[in-house]
């Protein structure tokens, strides 16, 4: 059995709170959905707003490959003839091969939202659907609101589907547009419009967090087209995550996709698709998240280094993802043997120095520390605990002056005393903010010692406010990813100064990098 | 048709990565379920650590109403007499009326990870539930890995929990432990499990983002507990969410639940689990989040207008929640019509400043701002664009001192100059931490002027980094939350400069209070 994809996370996905795409946003998450090889990809509403018309434009340029992009827009208006509705001008004018056109199949909507008759809904279906196929597209008729409106009114549901069917449309995609329904009335909508067309396909929303379940009953129904975003992106709780999906459909159903031998970047597209949207990953996410495979327990530790299978439906490898056992408070030992090899301990090491490592990691972590992330700060803490860190410098001071001026303008000034070895490095610069300033003039200091240094960049800079709700006494944790060439180091600073937090993680990246970097560091 | 719910929240829930109670932020959990009605709420593994028994004896200083209080642990160790088994005896002592004890059902786990034979691990089921059944217990046996044994070895599977059922479990929950089954597996289990015991539980993980699906299928096929948590936190991808299997269940389903009567506090209770496990509520969460009932869309809010069940599932308010029509990039004068009346714009205003407003907010969210919610801070900009603001104070000058000392000692001390109409005052502060200070260094220079300024305190700090991977140049956006009384204020700032960004929704904040609490207020 074949399923065909059909991706909207540029068009409903575009409708989530706190989702707001550049044309360049949408340009470079289209070109890693064709990479994954999505069969059908809804590139937006051409004409609903600039944005749309012009990501059209651009589009022209990519080479599609098996792709099929698609224009998405409503039936004509009640009161035009189709050649007079500018919209559908706009549709054809995108050039997409395919023409997506929602139509109202809820008898409620069609007089409540539109103000017009049911049997002029008919007629709207019938003459948009003919009048784009004429055109040559390929045409998918999205029925709004299919499943409330067989619920309400079956016999009217069913005829506007006829309506599309008869103008020639190629598939009839089934839309619980408020995402209330449940999987046997999933069921019996799609074994009821399979009757009237036999290329039916499914858009579900997960309003009562069955999209996923909502969109595999249909298939088992006999869809052969899922509608969704990557993520689950989506107006209100979003829209059917196919990341979820994918991997469900092919390694659990038995599935065909065509995307299936491009499972393993699915992790991948997930978080890059994530930071466009700039929306933090959701590390729960099934598959794909950060969090997916990791293992907490102190029972599941110990049963995973028997055998990976134990605690694990999937290796987390077929959809691109790793295998994490975290180290924290609930960590006995285990987990710690577990992760000895990253941390740079032998086993020997770890039944030395185990009890002593785990009651500091719980000690930090109830400051706020967490070392989930900042691997590198965890290396450095072990590195402590067991004798072996050098340290390659010392900040014997620091000091910000931060100015905002009447004119607006803000001014960001550290100043900082280092020592290396008997040197001192007394120095200062200016910044783009605060951290920034600070970033500069610990280079400024260490960069005549440590030219390597210079390797290092700042990749990444993330604020979390702990105790919220102490206000701006809370308690900071600052995460820092720093990379140089292929590597990265992720590290961690916590305080309730953000300045003293960012300059904590600052100072982790640095001395990793040293003593990871350098020759005859000083110690 | 009656369904129990057994909360797990607090034990399974803590496995997930990023949770970390405190046993006061269990107890303070436990209240909650307490007050919502939950039928069983397990507490802990006493004995596992040291937090979980001394939970165990907090708890017995609660009420706990017709909620029944759960211990959970493990089956006897495969060498030791139910007799000599600490973990037993910390289960007695918890003094819970209700014991879950957990054992494999998964052949393969019996002998790789118990590495005990399959004989014995039948024998740990029935003497564990005996021994503890013996001791006036209500038994709850949780069949660890149910679904996977029953694929692999399905005679074994049913074994283990005949002997649960012989040995007198008043509950037998079948558990997808490692959340990989689809509902058809699901149903099948049930089905069989019920031949040899009439009260049967689900235990769902989300790994294929089906456990609240998974859930339901088990309670059609017939099962009547339903093990899950609030948000859906847990091990991995998380456990099946309360949150989402309660009004699905009393909503849709007509399946009648203790806690029926308190549906409509389901989102603050979800929020309030969020806060206390100190994770940022997830917008998109179907029911209770944030956006659950949000609209974007212009073509929705204009249908929104005319009738209020057009794009909703269920009327937000039976679960507490509410419904918003977001201002932003997609919306148009549809949007600030839906919200002219908290926005204090007449309907003539909206016509007047509408498209300049439109433009305004655009131009805003262009460089990182995000009214949603910040609604004190787009009120202000709607006044600034349509007229109306007084600004009752004005800041000249501000600078921040921040010095981290050799012995770790960090001050941080703000000077700011002030003027309220021909009025200026230079003044500065002492703070824990940068923002801290500048907040306490305003305050200083306006409450002699404006008294009831101490009513105004300042409730919640959130900071989030935009475009990350500019490291620390970086923009930052501030959100902060201020309350005088009853009524919180909620205003933005943002800037590549955290301060500036913190200073900015700081004065937003005060100049929203003052202009809605000053008699004669100062222009």
């Amino acid at each position: 059995m074949k399923v065909y994809l059909y991706d909207t996370t540029l068009r409903d996905g575009a409708q989530a709170e706190g989702i707001n795409y550049t044309v360049s946003d949408k340009l470079k998450i289209t070109k890693k959905l064709i990479a994954f090889g999505i069969d059908y990809l809804e590139g937006g509403w051409p004409g609903a707003n600039p944005k749309d018309l012009e990501f059209f434009q651009e589009a022209k340029k990519l080479d599609f490959n098996k792709t099929k992009l698609a224009a998405f827009g409503s039936t004509r208006h009640p009161r035009l003839s189709v050649k007079d509705d500018s919209n559908l001008h706009n549709l054809l004018k995108s050039e997409a091969p395919v023409i997506t056109v929602f139509g109202k199949a809820w008898d409620l909507h069609v007089e409540m939202a539109l103000e017009t008759s049911l049997e002029n809904n008919l007629l709207m279906v019938y003459e948009t659907v003919a009048f784009l196929k004429d055109a040559g597209r390929e045409m998918v008729f999205d029925a709004e609101h299919f499943f409330d409106g067989f619920k309400n009114n079956p016999d009217y549901a069913l005829k506007v589907i006829e309506q599309a069917a008869r103008a020639g449309a190629d598939f009839i995609v089934l839309c619980d547009t408020n995402g209330g329904s449940l999987p046997k009335e999933i069921r019996a909508g799609v074994e009821a419009a399979l009757k009237i067309h036999s290329r039916i396909g499914i858009h579900a929303h997960n309003d009562s967090e069955l999209a996923v379940a909502n969109s595999l009953e249909a298939v088992k129904a006999g869809a052969i087209m899922i509608q969704g975003t990557i993520n689950g992106y989506g107006e209100r709780c979003g829209n059917a995550n196919l990341c979820s999906l994918i991997p469900n459909l092919c390694l659990k159903m038995g599935v065909e996709l065509n995307c299936q031998d491009n499972l393993k970047n699915l992790t991948r597209l997930s978080r890059y698709v994530a930071e466009i949207a700039n929306l933090h990953p959701n590390p729960y996410q099934p598959y794909t998240g950060q969090s997916a495979f990791t293992h907490k327990g102190g029972v599941h530790a110990s049963a995973l280094l028997k055998d990976k299978g134990t605690y694990e439906h999937i290796p987390p490898e077929l959809v691109g993802n790793h295998r994490k056992v975290s180290i924290s408070d609930q960590a006995g030992v285990s987990n710690l043997l577990f992760n000895s090899e990253n941390l740079g301990l032998s086993e020997e090491e770890v039944k030395t120095y185990g009890k002593e490592l785990v009651a500091a990691i719980k000690a930090m972590e109830h400051q706020g520390y967490q070392f989930e992330g900042a691997e590198a700060s965890l290396e450095l803490l072990v590195r402590k605990v067991s004798g072996k860190l050098l340290e390659p410098f010392k900040i014997d001071n620091s000091k910000l002056i931060i100015e905002i001026k009447e004119d607006g303008r803000v001014l960001s000034e550290a100043v900082v005393k280092v020592r290396v070895g008997d040197t001192t490095i007394h120095t200062a610069s200016d910044g783009n903010g605060p951290v920034n300033a600070l970033d500069n003039a610990l280079r400024k200091a260490l960069l005549e010692i440590y030219p390597n240094l210079s390797e290092l960049k700042l990749t990444d800079y993330k604020v979390r406010v702990l105790n919220e709700k102490a206000g701006t006494e809370a308690v900071v944790r600052v995460l820092i990813e720093s990379s140089a060439g292929e590597k990265s180091i992720n590290t961690v600073g916590v305080s309730t100064n953000i300045i003293e937090a960012s300059l904590k993680a600052l100072t982790d990246s640095l001395i990793y990098f040293l003593i990871n970097n350098s020759e005859g560091t000083v110690s």
